[in-house]
């Protein structure tokens, strides 16, 4: 079974990935590495979250989401490695959640795109991680998820 | 004399590294590369020093809680390396500093972190480093810590 | 042209580099790897720009900040590798945006930086990017820069 099949199976589907509309580029390589740039939780078009956490959502609007967020990064990868299967490690994840200076459930939000890449990529999807609350994000997103990691076999 | 024992002279040592509770791995290598994920205050089971410093708390206990992610960041190395004489060299440092809007001081609490890293690593504990101030961190932590390093030896 | 040049066309010089106060270098290297400092927009030896966007300061001045802020990592880079020219390959650069909870053009701020890197290293400076809005900044700055890339060459 394919990454893309799994995460059909968990009631996912891959969204088509945003071009960024600034001046960087949604992923970048260099030598083995791959960095991936913070990801918005798009739907549809928009940003199908935003505002505070804590504030104006709630945990369960803040993993879903993150989500959003992970399933654009790996929508990303994607493009930019042509597929998702045996391509790619994870190794950093960051989750900046939008949060109200009161809410301190960053780690259960963040879980929405950890366990999401865990179950697409298996082992290559495990992960370090950082979840911290920031104050707002671009577009008013309520979650921003940014990756690093290896391409396999550019090592060899 | 190795890493412990400087640690020891300086009145610190090395604590129980805390499992994650959720869907993250404490320590990722890939290649040459290791992520250690966002650290928190741990002290005797629970987060030792929880608040926003410039508003509950002081930059005095924002080097302590920094202190204490530093060194619950050195057990998840010794405990995912084995040891850590001569087994790992650090690149950067990020430190998330739960922060009131008029708190400026990250930098030095930040140093709380830095200044042991060096103790107890030498050269190789020499990190470039982020420091800023957050809305709000997990379980209500002043401070949050992250490393990316190399493993020593790994690129022979 | 080289880089500096290039720079100037643009109406930009190179800063002297502010060494670093706290204990941590401003940048480091590691193999292949490239790890630069968050940076703040000093000028003549201040910090240029204070306070917080959305609340006390425009995009504009935001943006004047995040190029002040990618001036100084230049310089930086310049001071550990001797030169720009060739030298490195831009991989992640995270852009930190002091900002009011209400505020959400950090997109457009760290574009200042961005279209810095890009002008001023041309494909090396292409890099993937994190921008978010944080609480504060050390020395109460607007922005702060960090980048990761590669050293190139030092994969041969």
């Amino acid at each position: 079974m394919d990454v893309e099949q799994r995460l059909r199976e968990l009631g996912f589907s891959l969204p088509e990935p945003v071009a960024p509309s600034y001046r960087y580029d949604a992923v970048v390589r260099r030598g083995e590495q791959i960095f991936v740039s913070g990801q918005l939780p798009w739907r549809d078009g928009a940003i199908g979250v935003t505002g505070l956490i804590g504030a104006d959502l709630t945990t369960e609007q803040g993993v879903f989401a993150a989500q959003l967020c992970g399933l654009q990064a790996l929508a990303q990868v994607k493009q930019a490695l042509g597929r998702l299967d045996g391509m790619v490690e994870l190794g950093a994840v960051t989750v900046y959640v939008a949060s109200a200076p009161t809410y301190h459930e960053q780690a259960r939000v963040a879980d929405g795109a950890s366990e999401l890449f865990i179950a697409a990529l298996g082992a290559a999807g495990r992960h370090s991680r950082v979840a911290v609350g920031v104050a707002s994000l671009p577009r008013n997103a309520a979650v921003e998820v940014a990756l690093t990691g290896v391409v396999v076999g550019s090592r060899d």
